[in-house]
C-alpha cells in the first residue's frame, strides 16, 4: 500500500470540482458545492447517520443507492437542507440539476448538504453554481471540491492511496469534512470515497460498514451526533482487477486499504475539531471484548474535563480514571495503567487504578505537543481499540457560541 | 410549605461548622474541613455515583450507613481522596477522628470529600481541622460548612423549608456543592440534608431515592460523572410527628419537601455550573414514557453545541432538535414543538420537526436572560420531565484547562 498524491480524482475515470455558488452569501470567497463524477457507472455504498432527525439528503440519496449504483455526488456546505418542510423536494432538485448537467439520471446522483439546519436551502444559487461546474470537472479537481464540503474546517481533508490486487494497480481516494457536531455512531460527519477497483456493490458495502466502525465512528469532538452526515463510496472498477465479489485475500486487501483510507480522514478530522489545538488519540487494550475497549476508548475521548486537561497540556489523569469509570458495561478497574505519550517520550502515571509519582514537568513537555497519546492497559482481556478527538478550547466556545451569524 | 432561613441547622438538634485546616495549601483564606452533628442519633440514607472507579469515602460511608443508622458528617474539600493505595485507610481515620471528637462512634459517622483525584491525602490538617472545628459547631454553622465543602463552587448553597406532618412543624434543611463533573446518574455531586422529622430508615432512603432521581439526577453541567459524590440525609425524629413507617399521607408530605429542597439545589448546582454565565431548564412533554421524556431533557441540557449557543444566546433551535434526534429510544420527531422563554417572554422556534420565522432579535432579547427556559413538546404521549444545566463558555474551558495548579 503506497500514498498518492491527490484524493477523489487518484482513482482513474473519476473527476471533481468545487466552486462558490452563493449559498454562504456572506463569504464570497469561500466555496460551498461540489461535484463528483465518474465517467462509468459505479457499484456505490453509504453509511448514514444514526439521529432520529436526519437531513434531507440523507433520504434521497437511500433512494437512489437502494440499487447499489451511482455515478456522481453533488454536496454543498452553508446549509444543512434539514427540518424544513420542503427539504426533499430541494435535495431531490439538486440531484436532476446535477443530472441534467452531466448527462446522468437523477437516480445515480448522491447528494448531501452541511451546515446551519432549518434554514431553506436556497436553490437558485445552487442551480447556478451545478450548471457552471459541470463543465469544468477535471482530475485536478479533487482539492476544490474538497474545499467546497468545508464549514467550519480550517483544513481541506483529502488522501489517497495505490495497492496492487490480481496484478493490477488499484487506486482509492477520499475527501472529508467535519469539524464539530462530531460523535459516533455511524457516519457522523461527510466522507466521499472513489475507487477504481471492481468490486459489487453487495462487498463495497461490507467493506464501507466494516472500516467506518473502526474509523469515523470513533471519533468524537463534542459528542454531538449530527443530523446529515454519511460517507459514501463510489467504484468504477476501471483498473480491470479480478471483481471482488466475496471474501478472500482480495477483499482483505480492498479492506484494509478502505480501513487505512478512514483512519486518516477520521485522524484528520479529529485533528481539525472546532477550536482544537491538538489530536488526541486513546488506545485502550487488555478489554474483556471490543465493544467494551471501544466504549471506553470513546468514553475518555469524549469527556469534557479529560479535553479540557489536554489542552491545559495538564496530566490530570484522575479524570481520565474517572472517564474509564462511568462506561457502561461490565469490567472491573483495580488493575488498569495509564500512560501519556507524544513526540517527546512516554510517561506512566497510573497503576493498579491508583496514581504513581511522576514527574510534572517532564509530562508538561509531553502533554505540549500537537499529538497526544493516551494508551490505557486494563489488563483484563484481549481486546483492544483506539478512538480520536482533540482538546476542548476556547475557540470552541467561540465558534459555537455564535455560528450562526 | 414554607422556606425558612438557614441551611443543614435549620432543623432541630442539628450543628455544623466548617474552616481551613490547610488542605487547600494555596489558598489559606478558603475553608476545606466541613462537619454536621445530631445531638441524638439518626435514621440515615444516602446515594451514591454509579462511577465505577469511586472515592474511599463512598466505600467507608456505605460501610458506616448499612445499619440505616449515622449522627454526623465529616467532609474535606481540595482532595478527592480517590484512586489512592491508602485512601480506604485514610478516609476511615478521618471517621475515627471525628467521632473521638464528637464522642461518638466512628460506625456512626458519614465521610465525603471532593477535590482532585489520585492525589494522597494528607491527614495531619485534617486532624487538626477536626479537633480545632468539633468544639466550635453550632446552630449558626450551616454556612461555614456549605462554604468548607466547595471547590470550584462560586457561591454556597443552601436552602431549607418547613411543612406539618401529624400537626408538628417538621424542618428539612440542606447544603450542597458541585460545580464541575456533574452528569447523572444517582449522586453526581455533594449533598447533605437534615431533617428532625421522625422516619423509618427505610422509608428516608425510599424518599432520598426518589427525590434524588427527578432532581439531583436530572442536572448535567459537563456529562463527566463523578467518582466521589453522593446525597445523604440524616434525620433524628426530634420534630416528634407520627414515625413515618410506610407509605401513605405523611410519607407523600414528607417526600415532597424532600423534592423541593433537592430541586433547589440541582437548580442552585446547575446555574453555579463551572464558568456558567446562565442555568439552562429544559422541560419535555408529550413523550410516550418518562424514562424517554427524562433522556431527551438530558440530551438536550448536556449537548455541548446547544449549551454553547445558549452562551451566545444564540436561538439555534437546529441543534436542539439535534440533541432531541440522537437520543436513544423509540419515538418520532415529526410533531416536535420547540419554545424558548426566560423572564423576558417566550418564542416558539420549532414546530411539526420544522422551523418557523421568528424574530431574532426578541429571541436574541430572551436569550440574553440569566435563566433560560427550553421547552420539548413531543406531542406523542402524556410523560414529562424536567433537566437542569447551564451554558458552556470560556471560562469552563478555563476552569478545567488548568485545575490543578
Amino acid at each position: 500500500m503506497k500514498k498518492i498524491p491527490s484524493g477523489v480524482t487518484a482513482p482513474k475515470g473519476f473527476l471533481a470540482g468545487g466552486l462558490h455558488c452563493g449559498v454562504k452569501n456572506n463569504h464570497k470567497e469561500k466555496k460551498d458545492i461540489a461535484m463528483i463524477c465518474s465517467t462509468v457507472p459505479c457499484s456505490a455504498a453509504a453509511v448514514y447517520t444514526q439521529n432520529k432527525v436526519y437531513g434531507a439528503p440523507i433520504t434521497v440519496t437511500k433512494k437512489n443507492i437502494a440499487d447499489g449504483m451511482a455515478q456522481a455526488v453533488v454536496c454543498n456546505s452553508g446549509n444543512a437542507n434539514t427540518c424544513n418542510a420542503d427539504g426533499v423536494e430541494k435535495a431531490q432538485m439538486m440531484c436532476e440539476l446535477t443530472a441534467e448537467a452531466l448527462g446522468l439520471k437523477a437516480e445515480d446522483i448522491i447528494v448531501a448538504s452541511t451546515g446551519v439546519i432549518g434554514q431553506v436551502l436556497p436553490i437558485e444559487p445552487i442551480a447556478k453554481g451545478i450548471a457552471a461546474l459541470a463543465p469544468i470537472l477535471s482530475a485536478e479537481g479533487g482539492t476544490d471540491a474538497a474545499e467546497a464540503i468545508m464549514t467550519t474546517d480550517t483544513k481541506a481533508k483529502i488522501e489517497a492511496y495505490e495497492i496492487e490486487i490480481g496484478g493490477k494497480p488499484v487506486k482509492i481516494g477520499a475527501m472529508a469534512k467535519g469539524s464539530g457536531m462530531i460523535h459516533p455512531n455511524m457516519a457522523t460527519m461527510l466522507g466521499f470515497l472513489t475507487t477504481d477497483a471492481a468490486i459489487t456493490s453487495e462487498m463495497l458495502s461490507k467493506a464501507l460498514k466494516l472500516a467506518v466502525d473502526d474509523t469515523f465512528n470513533m471519533v468524537s469532538v463534542d459528542g454531538d451526533t449530527s443530523t446529515n452526515d454519511m460517507v459514501s463510496i463510489l467504484a468504477n472498477g476501471m483498473a480491470e482487477n479480478p471483481v471482488i465479489d466475496a471474501e478472500g485475500a482480495d477483499f482483505d486487501l480492498f479492506l484494509s486499504v478502505v480501513k487505512e483510507i478512514c483512519t486518516s480522514m477520521a485522524k484528520q478530522i479529529a485533528g481539525d475539531g472546532e477550536g482544537a489545538t491538538k489530536l488526541v488519540e486513546c488506545t485502550v487494550t487488555g478489554a474483556p471484548t471490543i465493544p467494551l475497549a471501544k466504549a471506553i476508548a470513546k468514553s475518555v475521548i469524549t469527556s469534557s474535563l479529560t479535553k479540557a486537561a489536554m489542552f491545559g497540556a495538564d496530566a490530570n489523569w484522575g479524570r481520565i480514571l474517572c472517564a474509564i469509570g462511568y462506561t457502561e458495561g461490565d469490567f472491573s478497574v483495580d488493575e488498569i495503567q495509564v500512560d501519556l505519550s507524544s513526540a517527546k517520550g512516554s510517561i506512566l502515571v497510573c497503576q493498579k487504578g491508583a496514581g504513581v509519582e511522576f514527574s510534572e514537568e517532564t509530562a508538561k513537555e509531553i502533554l505540549l505537543e500537537d499529538e497526544i497519546h493516551i494508551e490505557i492497559a486494563m489488563k483484563q482481556g484481549e481486546a483492544a481499540a483506539t478512538a480520536w478527538g482533540c482538546d476542548l478550547t476556547y475557540d470552541y466556545v467561540k465558534i459555537n457560541g455564535d455560528y450562526r451569524t
